[in-house]
């Protein structure tokens, strides 16, 4: 069996044929982002050593980093015990996963007085990442 | 503007009116489950302290650990940049977040030789867990 195929095998996918996948940082541990995978992405996660999601609104195959540079090197692929979510350990390159500029998409901490408050750093100006 | 007002200001619902949420052991850092939210649930998370969760299963709100004792006491809430996923980062009591008995949901590792293969111990018997 390609290893591709048993890649594919035990996962459920929802009704639109997609699963969640959460992204750590291999070394740090911390929660980077969430995304979304088809099939294909996942097969080409597997033959590109990369984190390949599918955009769902842009309704395509989105190589992590395409634009930025920030890829996403995959270190190990894990899966829940129902079946229906991933969790890949990966190494981010550039150190940035957010389109804000910032080291994880996950930078907003709910406070009970003020509400939900950006407490991380933009490491790099977003205009500087994504200038043509 | 009440507290709760605030946690649900921002948030971006699914067409379920669910927010997918990723619950992170405080100290560790290990990614222990996926599971999903509604305003109600999250509500509940916020007035008790504890991870409750919409099960869509069952149709119901989910108060983690009320069967098996294994709360979830929530040290902090994260919201993404996009502001449809929720990270907690929580205190697993009793150590065992999965249904089976260990520590982590997130217990398969792809291999691309095996398969999915179960990497993490089982830390308790889920008949011991659950029994009556």
């Amino acid at each position: 069996m390609p290893a591709n195929n048993k890649l594919l095998k035990e996962i459920r996918w929802n009704e639109q044929e997609l699963v969640p996948v959460i992204a750590q940082d291999f070394a740090s541990g911390d929660v980077l982002m969430m995304a979304w995978m088809n099939a294909d992405a996942l097969g080409e996660s597997l033959r590109t050593g990369e984190a390949v999601y599918w955009s769902r609104s842009r309704q395509k195959l989105w190589h992590k980093g395409e634009q930025s540079g920030h890829t996403q090197k995959i270190r190990e692929i894990r899966l829940d015990c129902d079946g229906d979510t991933l969790l890949l350990k990966i190494e981010q390159v550039g150190g940035i996963a957010c389109h804000t500029g910032r080291a994880s998409c996950m930078f907003r901490r709910y406070d009970e007085n003020t509400g939900w408050q950006a407490v991380d750093p933009v490491i790099r100006d977003p205009a500087d990442i994504y200038k043509s």
